[in-house]
């Protein structure tokens, strides 16, 4: 019996280490793919080069819906097809600011409008500049200094927060709150100092939130800022002008795309992985997120050329409008619930194509238990952390519903450098990083779809 | 007696815990110093523009040694020495491979020699190509073949390596060792597919072994490589002309760059931390190694201006000639051995100013696992590994002498992508990424310092 025992222990334990090593080979197929084709960034690279600029409502942001349909199907998906949704929209076609001295010459920053900032008339609007560090200060100085000036948003980046979406996050409120903050307190037009890291001649753009009271609101680039502000001290009266050309757009129609390959045992459970393809009006959108686009999608091309008996239907969803109104994500989510779809996880690539180094899960702590103990499987790829944390702002609303949410994290030093910025252009990929990226996705699909994540 | 032992242990660890507690808020201190503070990354400006081509026996070498002799004195060290010695060398002023097709005009190559590759005659050499894969071809096709040939070294770097530096463990042979094999053939001259996983028009240098008989020998930039490989398919007789001008230099009078910050409780110990200053004579050398230089050396500027006080004395070395000959490496521990100095432990940062991600070390088991216990410390900053492994080749001549050695290892993905390459330029420099390597090196010199490694 003690023999027996003995015995069957060893079964088990060989057949442990046979299934280990069966993973280790099936994930080493996975990653010699993602190495060796170069798919998703071809892919990349078209979108970067001829559909630019792919703010909701524009032709680019369907030109590239379109590219992806087309590979989708050129790759054999099971099924490809459009979901249909309206959203308000806005575009914009130019904006400037001038900084009017006393002496001098006027002299023009670069600049790029927020969106969805109202348009100022023809002429611009023109007023005195008031210098600010935080929305508290604004409060502070209240209506008699704020009202009809044009209120200067110029706290620096701090560069010491090591992962640098916390360094985003401490600076970020004076671009998405801080016009709304100066229109209470009766400011004519906000410049905000972009948010980025990089000292360079590039205005960042990005979301920033109305209430009722909009006014213009636009971003200049960070050395531009430091001559403003310059400026200001040497001339406190300093007057700028800001002009923006923008519109809103009340409704567009448009489309998230949907492609998947059926699971085989259980076809009605739905893993679901995805980035999103809009961008902002003044950016190729390489890094943000292009990128997460192609990667996630690269998983379908994966499972297909390695013939991966996927249980599940594994389902890439390619997000419209996340930047703006995040209208795509929420239409998708509205679909699932409708049509009452099973979805077993969903995972979001929108941190850029560098070097892999997380996973981060939204889920209950057993399915984060479960997932984090995928590890040592990725860990030879790069990936160093897989632990609770943020899932995505597109696959967000699946939260509701019940959906364990996942995000794929990369080495965060760069990305900010480029984002929502003229610079987040394709030569800033590098092909080794974006393809290990489309490993580790495909990986951790595969192994989510596996072994389960309950 | 229960309660006492109960109070006692109580005592120790909150001791502990504010032990660890101080050190995370002087390692924090460490790195916001480090990335608000741009001194590293303002130096290696400096090399890469006002002294690139740093090659042993250039003058650039000595400009970059004489600069970073300024920085040092500037900073305050207690002591900042030459240490000068006498190195053969050898200098390269051009180099081209033309293809000349049967049909057709002669097309040019993008080109630079091998060091040390001996110059051609002014007329070039022309001879039949014979492409190979390996350094086994060579044997197995014979003299009857290779002699009085051209041979051309094409095999591919393989991208399915996840580390970069097996990717160029596996391929570096043909380079390397490439020419004396050929030449024991009595090929003419030898043409080597660039070591790089990059497709692009640079050419990448590096060393090459000779043993008696020197053919000249180069180096051509992959798209040129997959030209020639695709003409000899056309037109397997076709002959290309390599022409070398090049010089060995019998002797050079050169120097390792020596600045110290004395130890308050044992300064007869010595911490060493080093980079190389010498580059191939084609590029900038920023990654390799003007970045290692100006992190190690930034060490001392924040044990300075955070006034720590190191129990051991803590010394950068900058080492002259690790690509040609590895003299200066060698000069240094020889003079080490021949002054008695006792050396704590020397660390090597010659991996580029990528991502932080490890520590490796060459050393006793019971080193590594002392200083693998410091990972704590450091994950946070993105150390994701501390582990035995490679020490450095500056460093390695103090093995013998008992030193325990480790290196700085950073993201490998990009690397080899600029790598002895004119593309190695500063703009491939990300400041934060520099930053965080003087803090993670900072770091590791801090801990090892106090708490010893024995």
């Amino acid at each position: 019996m003690k023999h027996l025992t003995i015995a069957l222990f060893l079964v088990l334990i060989t057949t442990s280490i046979r299934a280990q090593d069966e993973e280790t080979t099936q994930i080493k197929l996975i990653f010699d793919n993602a190495l060796t084709r170069q798919e998703a960034y071809h892919n990349l690279e078209y979108l970067c080069t001829e559909a630019p600029d792919r703010l909701v409502g524009s032709e680019n942001s369907l030109k590239a819906i379109e590219y992806m349909k087309q590979y989708f199907n050129a790759l054999g998906a099971d099924s490809v097809y459009l979901q249909e949704f309206h959203t308000p929209a806005w575009k914009c076609d130019s904006s400037s600011v001038w900084i009017i001295p006393q002496s001098g010459k006027p002299v023009m920053l670069h600049t790029d409008a927020l969106g969805p900032s109202p348009a100022t008339p023809m002429e611009g609007i023109m007023a005195e500049v008031i210098e600010v560090k935080s929305l508290d200060e604004v409060e502070k100085l209240g209506k008699e200094v704020i009202s009809g000036k044009i209120v200067f948003y110029n706290r620096k980046w701090n560069p010491a927060f090591i992962r640098t979406f916390e360094g985003y996050g401490d600076a970020v409120d004076q671009r998405a709150r801080g016009p709304e903050k100066a229109a209470e307190y009766g400011a004519v037009a906000v410049i905000v100092r972009s948010v980025t890291n990089s000292t360079d001649h590039f205005p960042h753009t990005g979301n920033t939130h109305y209430s009722n009271n909009k006014i213009p609101a636009v971003a200049i680039s960070t050395l531009d800022a430091d001559l403003l502000s310059e400026q200001l001290q040497k001339e406190p009266k300093t007057t700028a002008k800001v002009y923006v050309d923008s519109e809103d757009i009340p409704e567009t129609i448009t489309y998230n795309l949907i492609a998947e390959i059926k699971g085989k045992e259980k076809p009605e459970e739905i893993i679901v992985v995805g980035g999103h393809i809009d961008s902002w009006f003044n950016t190729p959108g390489a890094h943000d997120d292009g990128a997460g686009v192609v990667m996630t999608s690269d998983v379908l091309r994966i499972f297909k050329e390695l013939n991966i008996n996927n249980k599940r239907t594994i389902r890439a969803v390619v997000y419209m409008d996340e930047e703006l109104y995040q209208s795509g994500g929420k239409a998708y989510a509205l679909m699932v619930k409708n049509n009452g779809e099973k979805h077993y996880l969903a995972l979001e690539a929108d941190a850029g194509a560098f070097t892999p180094r997380m996973f981060t899960i939204n889920a209950s702590e057993e399915t984060v238990g479960r997932i984090a103990a995928f590890l040592p499987y990725l860990k030879p790829y790069g990936i160093d952390e897989i632990k609770a944390g943020w899932g995505g702002v597109d696959i967000g609303p699946l939260k509701e519903l019940g959906v364990p949410l996942m995000a794929y994290g990369t080495d965060s030093q760069r990305y900010f450098d480029m984002h929502h910025s003229a610079n987040d252009t394709f030569d800033k990929i590098n092909l080794r990083e974006l393809q290990l990226g489309c490993g580790c996705i495909a990986t951790m699909i595969y192994l989510v779809d596996k072994y389960g994540v309950e």
